[in-house]
Parts: structure tokens; C-alpha cells; sequence
């Protein structure tokens, strides 16, 4: 296992589904940065399951306690630990499914590297729940950010094959405050609401595309050859459950176009070099040049669905089939919207402090 | 600047496109494994400008040379350097340009982020012919994978939005060998070399998609949570230039499709578990699973154009245009197929040495 | 900071003398070894203050928490973290401190590095109650050392300039049982409480010399040319508080030997290669040589002294003069022995992880 | 293997002895540092054998060659590769010895560790050969650190166990360029020429003492609690062959001492907080205050001795003598005096650009 990622802003996650708690580590957060339990509760609290529409029904209360690194209020320079304890848990269903793989879940491999001592209950290292975990880091990344200007924000753009249209940065910022969905097109957030009830009725799961932009980069974040933005971004990325593509800019679309089409010419404006389009995504040679990050990422449907699947029993191997109860989202796409900001904030702290951007005492 | 890769199998590439050389470290290769000249040369040579299609006219010999590591023609778990001395090099083009970034290009990136001290000649670190040191890493690699099995192989599925038959491993293996644009469906050949031929009558160039398999992998390779195999695998790929997306199996298009349809149902065949389908492109949960490895990578169209574009003097801070000369390749997508493979190769040596799947002595 | 220390088994520190716990993250120990809070829980102890000799008169419990990663009382291959909640603190006596840093201590440094803002209570993250987290993770690595046989054993060989007489493996393991200055030595034990006591009346400290032994090493552990064993066990034993030097085997009494003397004349005895001598301290060219592993590690006196001393206040940069009251060690040459035993242990784990020595999962 | 080195600032070795060349890669040198190879060259020179005295009697010409990373005489942000080539070599001898290790020598330990595939001609990778890849790396750590100030200096103080008397900085400074030991008391020069000429003439070896010493360190250079500065130094001072113990300031002496003596008092000098002494060596808690460092380096006698030795034929796994031929130094102290320098500066290099006292761009 490697449950660290980053190389000067490093967090390291710990914790499962079932076991007593989640929880974080972050080491090289500069010392001076106000920080309360509040500032990280309300990042925590974006990844709660939506009013009715695309959620679990596991209703936990998520209270998230500083154990250590902040001192009166701010950090200290010593690594900080944030921590979650598990409540409301019910390990009941696992126990019957433990040598029944779900199809798409992470129960076979799991089963496989780990000798089958893994943590079974509820996906252990492998639920959804690990990523309340990046979300907290996610939090103290963000703050760090602002000081420097940085914004990170991130939207559904598709769920279930239903598009939303595109909008402005402060429209999106609006809205997706308004819906449960998180997407700033409110004429599509009704398709993308009713496609999840009818999957929910189907047993059945959705999945979707997320959007992260951020806005005020300065220049200079990568570490090329092999720490480019768009690597680095992508490995965090990965990380989130369900993930199986990354793209950015114009991205597989790119493919499609010529040179000339997809260059961004280089224009001034307000005495500033900048592009006038953005297909590179606001990343050029693994750098960022300036222009708002844009990255999308395809999340696939939950793998853990009502209707009856074929497995094996890998016990006596031989087939069997599965339907999974228990609570489980209908389509994750909304909740992790939030841990895709957290996993672009996480990356470009540490990118920023690889490149001397972010000073090593907040003054 | 950071350049190098992986934890145990860890490659460190040097040199720029107009310097003495380019070369590579491979520190970590386990002792016993026979490696000649010949074998990384064989490599190296795939990556030489195809027959006429889709080429820059710089002819190197690309001399594949052994500085250390090896004695007696078998690696002796010393750090091995291969080195590449640079040869045809003419840097005029690029003096006349010093100050005129190439829009798509790293040209601005990198002089801001280096201060301007950057060796701007041919791109320097970000030309690339940086990519022959992955070339020459992934030789090593591929030679370490065999002896557990596993065989990588990449081709060509599109280049400028014309999209190729799917084809059987074998099938792909055969005829990429038999035309410069290494595509197995051999009519699509055709009309790719055609819409080359007019890209470049019009000064323009193309993007396209390469997709990786590997075959034969053990269940077991990827270090979850962060260390995931997508997660790697696409932090690798991102390296090479030009590349803006990476996806794994269904990937987008997973983000469409239902649970019941995108889950791979599991079944057990010749006595093994495996999935009936491969949605997954074979990896769950961060970790293989022992199907094939499926991964396609989009590669953005060719940034330096002989077309007139837009761009800024950044001495004279004034708006200025720019037709690039010089010898450009009109599409990049075939002599990247075998960096795409040796990426693959570098980074499941990584993982599969983290698993304990490779001897720490080769006998 | 830099709070994590090992490449495939990994710790990671956290948390402060007067926060509100202090804890550990161990990553890659394999699934499968069996591990109760009591196991960790013997070795914490070990680390209490010694009946009445050397000790601070901090009294905590000290009770070991299992928060993650060991499920049925099993590793699982997840990260282990491991806590002590901290209790009986009083921290008034650092208010007065706090601008006056006390001479040998880490206060001035800690309180430049990090901009004042560092927890300057009890020391915060630069207590000698930090190493309990160290123990910790070494109760784990010696278990998995003890499954490929390796026994770690360190003993207190000099205190206050008295120094022990040398003694075989075996009485020193039964002999430190028996006192709380843990040397082997019985004799020298009397003398050295009787140096400790008189240091105490006279509101002074001791220092000391701990000896680290490690039997039953294979070859092969240490990673040349940078990470070798010798280098990665110093930076380990450096990162205890009041270690100032550190040699193995003959150390620097190799520096007045000739070279016929101090090389170890290789010899066969059952069967085995051995050396005739060992003063190597079971390492050749920074590998074990399967001889036992010899290090000592000189500890200086206690920086605390109720003593008065001459200090800056560094608010209103004067002189100033300070008696550090509260509770100290006279001596922590009795309570540092296992923690150099647990950094051997941590550090052996990882190396022997590295040459493959470990299996990947515990069966 | 691992044979990198350093956070930011990383050093990569690679060559052997016999091969082809040694080099090295330096990653994470900021662009704008004007060097050349003669720079480089000044300093590899000072590892060449003294006049007669203490030297193997190979002579090469160790000419450095830059291969990658500096551009029109300044560094460009891309790593940086040195090279030497091999010449003047003599393998016959080792051919000899190939199943007989040297005692005291790496022979056996590599021989096991890298199942006998090692180079083993002239030790390989464990030749103190390698250690000029270590010299080339610390002249450009030396360029940058006097960009900030900062001066590393080291001298030999003990030979044969016959010792130096202490000397001011400018005396050493002035002094070891004098004569051959490297050593700043000229008397003491005399009589350790002497032994050495002793120990030649009865086929036997000497070890000693070297002292490193760095002026103008800045207050925080460490990164605790893993990261120490005497943790980071004492790794990459064990990195050099034959060395076997490492102390700071008042070193294993402060076992011996009492709090009260140990501690250095803070006081006020120009306005400057100091300590009236510096028994700490410049490191508090791991972290630099801001005195001079002051590092003591224990050197074994050399392994290679012409006198007759026991040792095992691994081969036929029976008893052997072995009397090494060829060319060694009697004494590699004064050879080794850059060496420590050298590590010193690169340790120095990467510990400061962490704590981001060196910038990012040189102007």
C-alpha cells in the first residue's frame, strides 16, 4: 500500500469504511495558517449524501476533530492530524458477501493482494468513504490556495449521458450551490434528477463527468519531465474511486483537431501575456501558463447496484450470483465533486511549494 | 525540475533535443538480466520517422550507447546509463525564435519558470526527443516484464478523427510492423496517410489516439490509495509530450453506461477467475485484476506549424506571428506509439517490483 | 517538517508533548501478522521512567490505541496508526519559557523555523515524548523482523563517564531487566544511579553511550551506494533527541587501528561464511554481512537543568538567566535504550523489505 | 540499489571503477548558476593522490565533461550530468581475487546481495573511485551555497592515531593546502607522513579522523523530526566508503559531560543571537542555530593491504590467504578530505532549498 501522496505538501490517508475512523495526515502545511475545525467541517460537509437524489441512506454525522499540528487556532509547522470516527455502522451485509467479488468493485483484487486479510467491511481501504479523508486535506490545501490567490472549483457536467450547457465561472459558482446534483445548468439538473430515480427503481447505478477549474494561477506549477501538472493532477485523481479517465483542455477532442485549431495563440492583455483560447487547459509543456486549469474526469456508474449480477465464490470457486443491498449511492458523480476540488487543491499545493510559490512561514 | 520515475524500478532521464546527448539512469534493475546494445537499439529504432508519412527530416543514427551498469553483457544491479550522443543538429531556426513562444508549445512556460536560462534550442528538455530516453528505459523494462509473462503492446486506433477497426492482440501485433502509421486496420491506413499528405500540403498537423494493452498480467500490481496502476500508469503517460488525455477500459464512455452494463460480471475460466467482459480495461480498485491491461491516451495535434500564427515577443512585449520552419513532424501519433508501450513497460516494472512479482536476482 | 522516515515500510510521526495525543501511521507492513495493542503496549512501557533513578516524574499511562489497520487482530495490509492520547500535561511552566530558550534544547531553532508559531509546550514536537512514537511503530517492526528471525536487542554501556564492562548477548538481554539504567553490567549499574543521584541533588544532567545489537542478520540488508545501512540506521538513531554520535563496530576507534587489525578475516564455521572478528559491526561495503549488527549512539546530558543558566529573551533580545523547574530526566540514557532498539527495528524492516527478504503477505 | 541522493536537490551516481566512466546526475540546481567544467575540475583535482605520500598509484587524468544541463555557461533548471571517463585501467588483478573476498572490503557483501553479477573488477560500485561522481555534485552544491554565504571547509585532525591540534578556520584553510595530509597542524603533518611511509614499507594500512566545518549556516537548515540536519549528513558521510562513525560538536565526548557543561549559553554578539560555545556543532533539534556546524568523520584503515590475510574461496568454500597487489592507498584520509566536503555541500543544498533560503532562479 502507499497512502502518501505529494512530495513538500504530503498527506497521508489512513482509516476504513468499518473500522473505527478515517483519517488524514498533513505534513508540510507552513506553519502560521489560521485553521479551525469549522474551516474543515464545511469542506466535509459538501460530501454528504444530496437532499434525497443521489445518496446512500448511511447518515453519518462526520464531525471532524483536529488531533494535532494546530495550535491556538493555527498551524504550527508539525504535522497535522484530522480525524473522523465512524459511527452508524453496520457490517451485517459484508459478512454474507465476503467471498462474493462485486463485479466492479474493488473486493476481488483487494481479496487477491492482500492475502484476503483485507478489511472487507463496507470496501475497508477501497469505499468511498476514504475519500472524506482528501477531503480534509482538501480543505487545509484550499486555504492555503487563497493566500495565494488560487480558486479551485468543480461541477458535474454530465450524469447518466445527460449534458449540461456551459457556463460562466460565477454562474457556476452559483448554482451549484442550489441543487443536489452540482451541476450549474438548472434545466439539466431535472433530466440528471429523474434519469436517478429511474435508475434508483431499476436497481440500477449512473455515472458521469465531473469538471475542476481553477482560476489565478500563476505561471510555473509542474515539475517537469515526469511531475507535470497534468500527471501529477491525474495520479490525484486517480486515486478517487471510480475515476477511469482524466482529461484536459480540449483532451480527446484535441485529437480530432488540427494544429491550427487547437494551438492557443499567445495575446496581451492588460500588459499580460495570455491565450486567446484555452484548449491546453491552462497547462503547456507539463507548466502552467497562467490561463484557468480545466480538467474533466469520467466517473464511472456505482459498481455496487440492486440488480442481480454474476460472480464467483471464491471460496469453493465456483458462480454465483449477487444482488447488493444495503445503502449505496445511485450515481457518486454529485459527492465527488468536492473531492475533485480537494484532489486539485492537494496537488497544487504541492506543485506551488515545488515551485517556491507559497511562502514557507504565513505571515 | 524532476526527473525521475517510479520507487524501486526508478528511471532518470537527461540530456536536451540541441545538447551533447540525451540519456537515462535505470537504477534498481535486478542483477542477471542479459541486456545487449542491440536490444535497446531495436527499440530506439521504432521511434525513427516512418517511411515518408509522418516524419520530421531530421535523420540521427541515434546510436544507442552503454556507459554502465552491464558487465559481461548482464546487468549487475548497479544504476545502468544509456546514452544517445546528438548528432544533425542545427539551432539557427531556433535563435530567430527565442523570443517568440510557439503557441501550444512550452516555449513560454519554460522561459518563465527557468528565468529564460532554459536551453530553448529544439525545445530543449521539452523536445521530443526527450522521449528517446523512455524509449531506451522501457527497452530494460519490457525485458524484465517478459521474463514474468507480460507483454505490452501499443497501436494507432486514430488519427485525425479517423478512428481504426477494432482488432484481435495478434492481429495488431502483425500489422502495425506492416505500415509507417502503426495501425492495425490497415484500410484506415490509408485514409490517415492521405489526411497526413494534405495536412501537411496545408502547414498543418494532426492529433490522434494510441491505445496500450499488456497481456499476461498477475492480479496484484498498482499500491492503493495513492499509488493506484491508473494512477501511475497516467502520471507516466503524461510525460510524454502532447499527450492530454488517458482512460482506462470503457473510460469516458463509462460515464454513460449503467453498473449492470459497465460492471465486468466475473466467471471462472480453465479453472482461473476472470471477467466475462473488460470494462475495467483490467484494473479494479487501483489494482490489476489479470485481464488485459486497456489504456488510450489522446495526443493533441502537432504544435509547431508551418502555417502563420498569433503569438507575443516576449522581449518587446508586442504582438508578432510566427511560421514555424524547420523540420516538424505533421503528426506525432505513430512515432509515439512506442514511447506509449515503453511508459507502459517502465511503470509495470515499478509496480510489479513493489508487489514482490520480480526477483530481486535474475537466475 | 519531514515526518515520515522508510520506503516500503513507512512511518509517519505526529502529534505533540502538550497537544492532544501523539500517534503513528506505519504503511507497507504486510497483511497477515498478527498484532495486539498489548504487543505495542509491552515495548511503550519500556520506555516508562525507571523506579525513582532516572526519571521525570511525568506520570501518564501512556495506553496504546488501535485506530486502523489491523482487523480481527490481524495487519490487513492497510496503514496502521497508532495513538496515545495524552493526559496529566501542565504546561504554565512553558508560558513563562516561552521567550526564553533554553540552552541545548531545540526552543531558539524551533521558534526561527517556524516563525514563533510552533507549540512551544513541553517542548511540542521536539520532546523526548516523541520517541514514543517511534516505539510504537518499532513494537510492529520487530515482530516482523522476528518472523525471518532477526532479534534486536540495545543496552546502556556507559553513563556519566562510567563505563560498563562488556558482556555476552545473553546476560545482557537477562541483566537489563533487572535495573532501571539498563546495563548489563551490574556493578557499573550502582555506580551510574549513584552519579545519576548526585547530578540530580546538584541540578545537573548526564549523558551516555546506548549500544545497539542486532542477531541473526541475513546479507544482503542496505542499499548502496547512498541508502546504505550504516547511513539509513544513523539517520534513524539521529532523529532521536540528544543523540549527537553514532559508529558501528570498531567506529572511531578504527580511525587509530592499522588495517591488518581491524579487517575481519573471513573463516568458515558451519558450513556458514563468517568473520573471525567483528569489527565491522556486521557490515562491508554498507551491507549486512550476516555478522551481528554493533552500533553505539553517544547520548548528551539532558539540556533541562534546574540548574541556572544563561539565556536571551528573545522578545526584547536581552540576557537573561533561567532554572528550568518542572519535570525532566536526569538522565534519559535508561528511557532512549528502546527507542535506539526501535529505530534499529524500523530501519532493519525497511531494508529487509527492500532485499525481498520479507514476504509480501504473512502467511 | 539506490543511488540517488537529496529532496530538491538530488544527485544521481552511476559508473564503475573498471567500466566505462563515473558520473553523475544533479537534479534540482535552480537555472542562472554560471559554472564550468573547470569549476568542477578544481575540485575532482583535490581528490587526486598527494604528492607520495598517501596515494594509490593510479594516475588518471579524471577530466570532467558536462554533458547536460548547462547552457552557454550557466545552468538551465535541467539536470545536469558529469561525466568522467575511465582510463588507465588494470582489471587483471581482480580477475585474480574474483572468488577470494578482501577482508574488510565490500567483495563478499556484493558478491551475495547481487548473486555475482556485480562488477567486481576494482570493487565496482564499491570502489572509492565512485566517490568523484560525489566530488563532481558537491562543486556545484559548493557554487550555490556561496551564493547564500555559506562556506564548507574539511581537514584532516587525526592519522594513524597521531593527532592535530586545533586550529583556527583561516589556519586550516590556509594550511591543508600545504601539504599532502590535508591536515592543518604542520607538525602533526610531519609525523603522520611518517606513519604512513611505516605502514607502507610493512605492507599495512592506516585510518584517522576528518572534520568538517561550516561557516555563515543560516538559523534552519533541518527538517525534523525525521529529516535532521545531523540525520541528512550522517547519511550521505556513511555513503563514502570506510567511513564508520560520524559525531557533531562535542560528539561522543558529551556523553561524558554534564548538562550544565554541555549546554551552550545564548547570548548577544552585534545584535546577533549566539552561543558563547558550541559543544551542539551548529545543530539544535535538528535544525542549524546558526554557529558553525562542526562534523567528525571516523575512516577505517584501509581493506586493501599487501600483507597476507585470511579469507574463503566462496567458490570452493574453503579457507584461502590473500595478499592484494596492485595499487591502494595506504591511507585515504588526506584523499578523502574533499569527499566529506563535498557531501557536506550537497546535504547543505538540499536542506536549504527545503527550507527555501536559496531561490528558485539565480539573477
Amino acid at each position: 500500500m502507499e497512502n502518501s501522496l505529494g512530495k513538500l505538501f504530503t498527506i497521508t490517508s489512513f482509516g476504513e469504511s468499518h473500522g473505527r475512523c478515517v483519517g488524514v495526515i498533513i505534513d508540510g502545511c507552513p506553519p502560521g495558517l489560521p485553521i479551525t475545525e469549522k474551516d474543515i467541517q464545511r469542506e466535509v460537509n459538501k460530501r454528504k449524501p444530496g437532499v434525497s437524489i443521489a445518496d446512500t441512506k448511511r447518515v453519518e454525522e462526520d464531525k471532524v476533530e483536529i488531533l494535532s499540528g494546530i495550535f491556538n487556532g493555527v498551524t504550527t509547522g508539525a504535522p497535522i492530524c484530522l480525524l473522523i470516527w465512524n459511527k452508524d455502522i453496520d457490517s451485517s451485509e459484508y459478512e454474507r458477501m465476503r467471498f462474493l467479488p462485486r463485479p466492479g468493485h474493488a473486493d476481488y483484487t483487494a481479496f487477491m493482494k492482500y492475502g484476503g486479510f483485507n478489511d472487507f467491511r463496507g470496501g475497508g481501504r477501497f469505499s468511498g468513504r476514504i475519500t472524506a479523508t482528501f477531503v480534509m486535506a482538501g480543505a487545509i490545501a484550499k486555504k492555503l490556495l487563497n493566500l495565494i490567490g488560487i480558486e479551485v472549483l468543480a461541477h458535474t457536467i454530465e450524469i447518466g449521458g445527460i449534458t449540461a450547457e456551459p457556463k460562466g465561472f460565477d454562474e457556476i459558482k452559483e448554482n451549484i450551490e442550489k441543487n443536489p446534483v452540482k451541476c450549474a445548468d438548472l434545466k439539466a439538473v431535472e433530466e440528471m434528477s429523474r434519469a436517478i430515480d429511474k435508475a434508483r427503481e431499476e436497481g440500477d447505478s449512473l455515472g458521469g463527468i465531473i469538471e475542476g477549474i481553477a482560476l489565478n494561477m500563476p505561471v510555473g506549477l509542474g515539475e517537469p519531465v515526469f511531475d507535470t501538472l497534468e500527471g501529477e493532477l491525474a495520479k490525484a485523481l486517480f486515486a478517487i474511486p471510480a475515476v477511469k479517465g482524466v482529461e484536459f483542455g480540449s483532451g480527446f477532442s484535441a485529437a480530432r483537431k488540427r494544429g491550427s485549431e487547437n494551438n492557443d495563440p499567445f495575446t496581451i492583455r492588460n500588459g499580460k501575456i495570455v491565450t486567446a483560447t484555452n484548449n491546453a487547459g491552462g497547462i503547456l509543456g507539463g507548466i502552467s501558463n497562467g490561463m484557468p486549469i480545466v480538467v474533466r474526469v469520467a466517473i464511472k456508474p456505482t459498481s455496487s447496484i440492486a440488480k442481480s449480477q454474476q460472480t464467483v465464490d471464491i471460496k469453493n470457486m465456483e458462480s454465483a450470483s449477487l444482488a447488493v443491498k444495503g445503502r449505496h449511492d445511485i450515481c457518486i458523480v454529485p459527492r465527488a465533486v468536492v473531492v475533485v476540488e480537494s484532489m486539485m487543491a492537494v496537488t497544487f499545493c504541492d506543485l506551488a511549494m515545488r515551485a517556491g510559490l507559497i511562502p514557507r512561514v504565513i505571515k
